[in-house]
């Protein structure tokens, strides 16, 4: 070419938007930190139990995770995945049960068994993001495999209980509700519904009777016979029972009883004909009986009818753990939290795999919704990660000697940091307070010059600064300020920072 | 159809093969508990420095990670990437620097700046795995953004032998190499390589230097000259410089001094001459004077002129923690581990985004080999996360007892578990073996009717089993085990526990 093309001496760098994907999100300090905490308190808990920790990777082959096979050109429903070099697909695991059931089909011969295993951490749902909905988050599972029912669903109620306890320093009021899978097949048997022949209305049916906590006996009246409209005007399609159907579902669901006891007895009217119905009673016996020996109050474990959970997955006991009451915070707002914990048996865990049943237990932590209720009721102070105390740099040359400040009050167990931007006074100050920083050690020509450090209480600083109108008499008088000779610096920090608890 | 296809009756259920996708491991128990007491050890020290912790994401957009444009159709070449639903390319993050670049620049008016974060968290790199080289992998990060050099430099690497110093408990000797990509553009100022014109020689020339430590002298002139024949045969192409220009290479690589002030006046009269190589000389005096000042032992914080490191990305100091000396085991077992921390600094960082330059240094710890050299030296023993207790469950009816005892195991602070799995005595008995229990409790028709349990030391039962031959008369005797009365449970345990320390 003898001439330069057109656009070439105005090329552009190109600059990529800084952006984070959508549907996700960043997370920083104070959140991490109580999030840790409160995973430890689980963990500490889940170790004591005899559970080990489990890693696995983030991605499983496709084939593996079950729920969404490889039957189309990009397995993308739900999941996000891709192609491996040896173009076999893969996918970021949706939860943690699936990597388990892989990794016990994988090792099945070397476990020892029962095999009991927790884990945490992040799954990917490649989902439409929604207020609060992200598409990674953490879980928080604890699973036996190995063990029939319902000894090993009675631990898992157990530790749960406890886990829950530790982790919100027992300032939250739980209940943990329990409902078995061949007790619902049991209802369904006696009003005429096939688990295998009626799917479809067996679906109906339950989804009907999960909406009794939002809808009342009323709306699941509808929604058990020809249907219903809400509030928007959607119509929802009923279940097509007769009256006489319905009103056996919801004498069901209005069984309920104050003690276990009763509602055991309640049960045996309903539904005890049934054969399904017969086991089910009785493993809901057997629980809250060994509950009851172990002393477990009964009124934060219940038999509750209305629990009825993801069917599909789900082959006996399952239970769900809720914050029942408002929860009260320390400046007696309330807030109403709901389901934090749910769990039950899967005795199909690994059989897609081996073919063979092999029972299982588990429950899952809703991380995130745990980690608000917490935060809420508790508050916890966490006592290494607050804010740092702030060392100003205002000479150069200094450098070294700031960092030994800071080292000082790092070595007596306070966080401590030396500003490093190179910028004067007046942004050091302003860094200080973007940092909440409750005191800033000063140390000028002056200061130095008579081996004395500033402590500078900026906390009482602020508070004062309020009831002062006149600045140059507040700069006069810095009342929130005093000098103390160098070797003193740590003890004259603690007894600032001691005043605000 | 009138008939039915032809292999329609025998149509076989789909078992995928329970398998982990290539390159991918996972991790169980007591190699998970290590690393998390290691990182906590490490978090703690990033803290008290006034430290934060960020968590991003896994994904990031493709545009945004830098190094790996999506200029081809499908993304993949080191990363794993997919499309999002709306067409964007999405990759795993390959390391925690490119997502801390990608928050700065979001948030950058938002920050208090200088911006001190940490990170830790999972990587991914879609490469060919190799034997001890995985696709997913922890690293663990801490960046000081806003602060120039080297006073956030310093910092840097004090904050990175103590974190060393305390997640090794101290047991392990360490030394930490600082170079300055200023002094390494001196010594090409000095030999006539120009930094932009001959990026190819330049590459050369440092790629061979940064084979000193393992190649030495002659090995690096061959490199710097026509080339280099291996041991295998391959040929590895020279820098071409010529006979004076490898000599000032080989000088300036041998003029590491045992002090650091004698290296910088070594340095003063082979690069001081270049523009850079003073900049570079000047930054490296300075840190070697604030280390000294801080107390710090010159043989733990040494300038080597061998340090090179990843040139692309470094624009100032750089350093490299290793542990020198081979590092031997409470068995009296020495292994050798090298480098496991690396970090320097890169000032730009966000430039990609913003266009302009921001300052900034930060260190990486390699997670897996720390570990690993870590549980050779140190062998911490971790307190909760030992082997279990495990009580047996030898009776029907009795599960709520046996809970109980594991219950009260627990309360005393001890790790216990009940045998869930349904089997009888035997094989309850090879069970605790596997889960190497130290120490079995029992309680059969026979001690409940006299209101007492048997303790079973485990590991006294192991050794007492090696010296008797005759099993009858092993069996009789029972040396191993005692009974005590129900109440005295967890003293008894406690008492034959301690036996083993």
């Amino acid at each position: 070419m003898g001439y330069p093309p057109p656009m070439a001496k105005k090329e552009k760098v190109f600059r990529p938007q800084a952006r984070i994907p959508k549907g996700f999100r960043d997370r920083f300090g104070a959140e991490i930190a109580a999030e840790r905490e409160m995973l430890a308190a689980i963990t500490r808990v889940y170790e004591a139990y005899g559970f080990d920790p489990l890693e696995t990777p983030a991605f499983e082959y496709t084939d593996a995770l079950g729920k969404f096979l490889p039957d189309v050109d990009r397995p993308n429903q739900g999941v996000f995945s891709l192609q491996d070099e040896d173009e076999q697909w893969m996918s970021l695991r949706y939860d943690l049960t699936a990597p388990l059931a892989r990794f016990v089909a994988q090792n099945y011969d070397g476990l020892a068994k029962p095999f009991r295993r927790y884990a945490v951490g992040p799954v990917w749902r490649n989902e439409k993001p929604g207020p609060g909905r992200f598409r990674q988050f953490t879980q928080c599972d604890a699973d036996t495999v190995g063990a029939p029912a319902p000894n090993a669903d009675v631990e898992c109620v157990v530790m749960l209980a406890e886990a829950l306890t530790a982790s919100t320093q027992n300032k939250i009021e739980f209940v943990i509700r329990i409902n078995d899978r061949n007790v619902l097949n049991g209802l369904l048997e006696t009003i005429g519904v096939d688990e295998d022949q009626d799917a479809e209305k067996k679906l109906r049916v339950l989804r009907a009777m999960d909406k009794f906590d939002r809808l009342g006996l009323d709306g699941v009246r509808l929604l058990l016979g020809k249907g219903r409209k809400d509030e928007s005007g959607d119509y929802t399609e009923g279940a097509q029972l007769n009256d006489n159907e319905i009103e056996r579902v919801l004498v069901f669901l209005g069984a309920t009883a104050e003690t276990n006891t009763e509602t055991c007895n309640r049960l045996s009217n309903i539904i005890g004909g049934s054969s399904a119905g017969a086991v089910g009673i009785e493993t809901v016996a057997e629980i809250a009986a060994q509950l009851s020996a172990l002393g477990f109050d009964e009124r934060r474990a219940k038999i509750d009818l209305s629990i009825i959970r993801g069917l599909e997955y789900y082959t006996g006991p399952v239970f769900e753990a809720g914050f029942d009451v408002p929860i009260p915070n320390p400046d007696g707002k309330t807030v109403q939290f709901g389901s934090v914990a749910a769990g039950g048996r899967y005795d199909g865990l690994v059989k897609r795999f081996k073919g063979v049943e092999v029972p299982a237990v588990g429950v899952s932590i809703g991380v995130s919704r745990l980690l608000a209720a917490r935060e809420f009721a508790v508050r916890a102070p966490n006592v290494l990660y607050g804010p740092p105390v702030v060392v100003l740099a205002l000479e150069d040359g200094q450098m070294a000697s700031y960092q030994a400040m800071a080292g000082e009050l790092r070595a007596a167990g306070l966080r401590a940091e030396v500003y490093l931007g190179g910028s004067g006074m007046r942004a050091q100050m302003k860094y200080a307070d973007k940092r909440m920083a409750p005191v800033a050690v000063i140390q000028g020509e002056d200061e130095r010059a008579k081996g004395e450090v500033t402590i500078k209480d900026l906390i009482l600083g602020a508070e004062l600064s309020k009831e002062i109108e006149d600045n140059a008499e507040w700069r006069e008088a810095q009342p929130a300020q005093f000098s103390v000779p160098r070797g003193e610096l740590v003890d004259a920090v603690k007894k600032t920072l001691a005043r605000k608890r």
